[in-house]
């Protein structure tokens, strides 16, 4: 048996000691912020403690659970979105659809993401809590917020939208945004990011999109954009206020979201891993 | 604003360079093996492509999902499990269930994990593809692996034992396991563990316990000791034969369940990440 | 083997020859107006014509249905309120609810009805299509309303009050109420059908209750005095608007809820059926 | 405002007095016996008594109910089959699915029916408790009972076919029939109903059809026959047993499925009913 080298489990400890892990899931309850267009999440104990005692004392209790692919934060899949009957790929839609959803670009075709991820804080270069709802973060606000952070975006890298949104989690109409719309990347910027290679890209709203007051869902070129055109997933209703307020701009991002074979969506648990000051070589 | 210093940065992204990520967890579908206790999972697209259409020609899927917080690969909450009405703590588990689930040691309550985990692949020591239903893991089988490995537990490590029992996910009755039953820890290895001082424990079946055949879930020992007596989470359902058959004793566990508020449990994307050979000093 | 005699057909026959029958039951779908404390109704289709063709050419599709015991029309059990601690018959509360829902009192402990039934309805003593929100239903209304029409209730009768309110159902939130209230019955109303002995009761709104505007749900005393004190059932959300614009008083009602065991309440398709006119002596 | 004149009231009440009724529905409960294909049943208490105790000390329990439109005693739409892509009256049967169901055809175009309904006691003919799994009902089985009965079939009745299968409920395996099969009517039976003008249809078993062992659903021509053909509703997982014990070949039946929108088959309390010996005329 092969045990991971002194060298290879010393580097990554080392590199991981004292690490600062910040949960970026908004909690799951009936309730809870979410669109309108997918099933209400709900989660209702099926057996409690008590209803059951086994001869020796014990007793257990769980639960059922009904919510969607894009209920809380989540992933889009690729498949999410098509244009003109077609998904990324130039795959024909009617045809990878049935009773076992989708068999081509499922969220079970998105690789788990461990990588560098680069968080650019568009509210914080406007001076603001958050954006205002309806506003479009343009290609100049996320060069700027990267040019601030002395920091660029490779390939292959995840990137993080921050608007400040999920400060507002708890007013949930405004948070949702039915009436007056959401801050979200306009085309420009969807095509910065394109034009970057990035693999994911994401942010706190519940959709990844510069939704105007009243304009609803009658447009979004992003998902257009991102998904079908360009093959870069999406990651949504994300509680980024920790991280912003951490004002960091590189972390490691892991984005795993649940193995739902065929799924559109999946709900995801995202960690930004933040070691400690110093490192390995300080 | 600060950003991840060179050095911080450097380390950690040296760590994780080509980096190999091993996806822990099972997929989920309708018909996947499951314990009959709980929902049966199901997942219906409710909208496809083409049931509208939008002016510009965009369309979107998605999807109703019903599970449970113990279906497929899932984290236990300290509060799944009681014993003589009292969970974790000695509080009072009748007193802290109700229609907002558990008020205190839900799924919410266990804090991501990213940590050293090690993997004892007892099946291994066997000189087996799996160890046989029933079979009980003993404390020296977990010393053994162990000292073959050459690797000690440390308190703050997820520990999970290899049993290859996720080898036989494709034989659905087999691996459920009702009739012959399933190997798992026997009491005085979980009480190895709880010497170590270990923060979550698990492994491939889908109850992390010593199941013998025609028992069922008569008596399970293992989970009143973790859950109840030790304050350790479990996990359970895991993929492990990609991990075993890499024959790595020490990865990095990133075990970030859903965030579902008061859930005796929730679903998970288990990953385990192996630094390139060589690392940052090699 | 015994037939129905040709003497008890005939007199079936005859009296059910040309009857109306009046559907009274609201339609299901997403979206509809429901009490925001229960389970949001969905169906969606989970296999569609087509996703999988039999070698004949036939194919079939089927559906998820989420519901609830108190979403659409509805019969509620007796189990569904309690009062300290009882429910009907003095039972404790407690002791008869579990993970396979209500050992006493529930649903299917209610006989499918199959009787006379009264309508009265207030709405047209008040010469208007509804009754204003808030409005409480007296027993001088139903008195009055019996009187009008020249009949009376009976021990084991059904008793439908007509407050006009399913006339509201495509004004969703006018409909549900939260905001203003809905009319229903007072105790003295309810004293008044109890004093009658009739076996159940019931109307238009989610709530068979008067509900001021603002008051919600906090105090339901006719849902106390009905289910918990006198054990009479209750049925709601009924659409009556087509019996009413029929200004029938009484009529044979058949109310047969779902038999779901153990539930709190279960969706029903009720119907009156009305003989033709001069029926079997005319 | 009319009453129901006293002599429509008198005739219908006579007739009905002392009517006997019998439940045709299967008990709706977790476990229960019904098809694979479908979602499995569940029922659990989301809020239980003593969740939350409103000031007056009143208390309420509710529940989540996730089942499909063929789970239980249920009808199946016209909409449920197709045959080369076509449903009832040559409709195409892609352009009327979406994620709002069916836009034709769907449960809630079955008028609820309330009329007179024929029990062809097969199994009686045959001097068995019910009819051995994959047996086929002829036409001349059906004609035999009829005759047996001195009973005939007029357009417009609901004709039910017993087969003895319900008094198997308690076997689910055998009662499913997944290995063995189940006894049902051939196409030769479908057609004698057809030619009858029935308007529905039905028996005791999960799909109304003969399966021989092992034959699952490749084939269900009498499906095919009575809905796509002919359109005439089925009605499945009836329990008559209770109604063959009675010996009664005519009855009034209330079939009035749950008014689902665009569903493709619903859940169903069907009663019996049997006016009293003598009736009016006695």
């Amino acid at each position: 048996m092969t045990m991971l080298s002194q060298t290879q489990g010393a580097a990554l400890w080392a590199a991981m000691a004292g690490a600062r892990i910040i949960d970026l899931a908004q909690p799951m309850r009936r309730g809870m912020p979410q669109s309108p267009n997918h099933p209400p999440f709900q989660m209702a104990l099926q057996r409690r403690h008590g209803d059951y005692v086994r001869a020796d004392g014990g007793s257990a209790a769980n639960e059922i659970i009904i919510t969607g692919g894009h209920v809380g934060t989540h992933v889009d899949a690729l498949a999410h979105v098509s244009q003109d009957g077609k998904v990324f790929g130039g795959l024909d839609a009617y045809g990878i659809q049935s009773h076992e959803g989708f068999a081509e670009h499922g969220i079970d075709a998105f690789p788990p993401f461990v990588g560098r991820c680069v968080v650019l804080d568009v509210a914080r270069l406007h001076g603001v809590d958050h954006l205002p709802p309806g506003y479009g973060v343009t290609a100049e606000d996320l060069q700027s917020a990267a040019d601030a952070a002395a920091v660029e975006v490779r390939a292959g890298d995840a990137v993080l939208i921050g608007t400040g949104w999920s400060r507002r989690w708890d007013d949930k109409d405004a948070f949702i945004g039915l009436t007056d719309g959401v801050p979200g990347p306009d085309t420009a910027a969807a095509q910065w990011l394109i034009d970057r290679e990035v693999v994911v890209a994401g942010g706190e709203t519940i959709a990844f999109e510069q939704i105007k007051a009243g304009a609803g869902h009658a447009s979004l070129p992003v998902h257009r954009m991102l998904l079908v055109e360009a093959g870069i997933n999406i990651v949504e209703t994300m509680r980024l206020a920790e991280l912003l307020d951490a004002r960091v701009a590189e972390v490691l991002l892991v984005l795993a979201p649940l193995r739902i074979v065929g799924a559109t969506g999946a709900p995801v648990r995202p960690l930004a891993v933040i070691p400690a000051e110093g490192g390995i070589d300080g």
